[in-house]
């Protein structure tokens, strides 16, 4: 398959969705309205709904049954970018290739902004229709709990936590796990749900979301120390400088590529239960380790 | 009625139940839980859940079933309060008698406190059980739409952008409307579908609540400026320090008495087609407009 050509295309179903789904720039306040679409428009690889749309293929499922979830769970991961950029938390200036939100609105409308992102999100989660399987409460359950205090906000707290402190790789797979798999693994579960997948299914695709939000951080890892600041879009060497935890700064570069490799052939034969319909979900997951080279 | 009973009975029901749904002190990150119980349990008036209650039993339904709504609105009402203290925002030290979360947290983890009460909010509304005229996705998207960018949060940024200017009585109008009078008429409405009120009933309920909700800003406004910090259990005369748009700024504190009184006598109106069941939501009223003395 062309992934390519699959990203591209699926971004673009996304964009129109989430365009589609957001108040209009225009809407009263405008001040809030520019913000979040600011942020939500930054050129994001959108990989979070991709995959929730994948999933739902995966499941025999239709991807548009899966939209309201994929971009409820955009609009929180980019709410989740806003506030950790804030200088009270990483105090970043730059972000996906620009200024960020509170950079150009003043921190007060970036606190606003991102907290307007979240709450839409379940605005826009409340658009998804339930299935035999899975009812609304489900799958509303399943949105908070990953973005609540047990998992999403447990690692941005453990990271905040960590910063300049000496952290085991016990508690840096701990910040891993609830800051970035929790919220892939979800917003996998979500496609399948949105497919009303059996529970054998779901469980496989759990198992993949889990491995490959792990393979994807640590990569994004690797990359900050690897790569250029206009290349990442964001600021390269920050988590360094601000003594992050990190896979790198633990393990060591090369040890750090080899288990971003062995969590990608752990997600890989999770998929095994699966036939050709997983195939872009396959190829999303080598796509994704082989942004290390 | 004996309205000070009623009230602490329905506080102690209220605040069972946020300690139930809310995960515990000790659950990790302890930080992020000890923050969220700090804002939840510094002794508010659970105004808002007391009168989604008060809604349910209005429409002849059980208090009990209102519960969810009512405490999701609670947190909510809180998480906006932790935001609107940030330096960033009302920079406010004191609040409810006590220290506000970012002076005891400091400011990164008071936004991730304020974010993560926003998200429980929602995962305790799944608990709600739909009716036969209310579905969970309704219920959903009420709450969403009351907290979101149209409301809440417009009135957040509306008040923010009114600072230090001079406004209309219509902009100070529109802040009071989406600030304060959009999240207490969703709470009412709220209570009132959780006992499947038929249209009628919630019109009347919702006309109630934006009227109330006013006369309840308008009053605080009052308040601000007639109260020792020491009554109000936050900065006393902050308002005028901040040159906030308020009623008493606006057309002085005795047009503002009257205006108070008028909202009040409309909510009252507007509970005509209701019998006794409605007694508690004529006291409430009754008792809000009184702090004003």
């Amino acid at each position: 398959m062309d992934l390519t050509a699959y990203l591209k295309s699926r971004q673009r179903l996304i964009d129109r969705a989430l365009d589609r789904f957001l108040p209009k720039e225009t809407a009263a306040p405008p001040t809030i309205h520019k913000a979040m679409r600011y942020s939500l428009f930054a050129g994001g690889k959108r990989l979070r709904p991709i995959l929730c749309l994948a999933a739902a293929e995966g499941c025999r499922g239709k991807a548009t049954a899966a939209l309201p979830s994929a971009c409820a769970m955009e609009c929180i991961h980019t709410y989740s970018l806003v506030h950790d950029d804030l200088p009270s938390m990483d105090n970043d200036d730059f972000r996906r290739g620009r200024a960020t939100c509170h950079k150009v609105f003043g921190d007060g409308i970036a606190v606003l902004a991102g907290d307007a992102l979240l709450t839409v999100a379940f605005e826009i989660a409340a658009r998804t229709r339930p299935t035999r399987r899975y009812s609304m409460a489900e799958i509303l359950r399943e949105i908070a709990v990953a973005a609540g205090s047990r998992k999403l906000i447990a690692g941005q707290v453990a990271d905040l936590e960590a910063e300049g402190k000496k952290v085991s790789r016990d508690e840096l797979r701990y910040i891993h796990e609830n800051k970035t798999s929790a919220m892939i693994t979800t917003s996998i579960r979500l496609g399948a749900m949105s497919a009303n997948a059996d529970a054998k299914k779901l469980r496989a695709l759990t198992k993949f979301g889990y491995s490959l939000g792990l393979a994807f951080q640590v990569i994004d890892d690797i990359l900050d120390v690897t790569q250029t600041t206009e290349k990442l879009g964001k600021s390269a060497g920050k988590d360094v400088a601000a003594q992050k935890a990190t896979y790198p700064a633990v393990i060591g570069i090369d040890a750090s590529r080899a288990e971003a490799r062995r969590l990608t052939k752990n997600a890989q034969s999770a998929l095994k239960i699966f036939g050709g319909e997983a195939e872009p979900l396959r190829e999303l997951a080598n796509y994704l380790l082989a942004r290390e080279y």
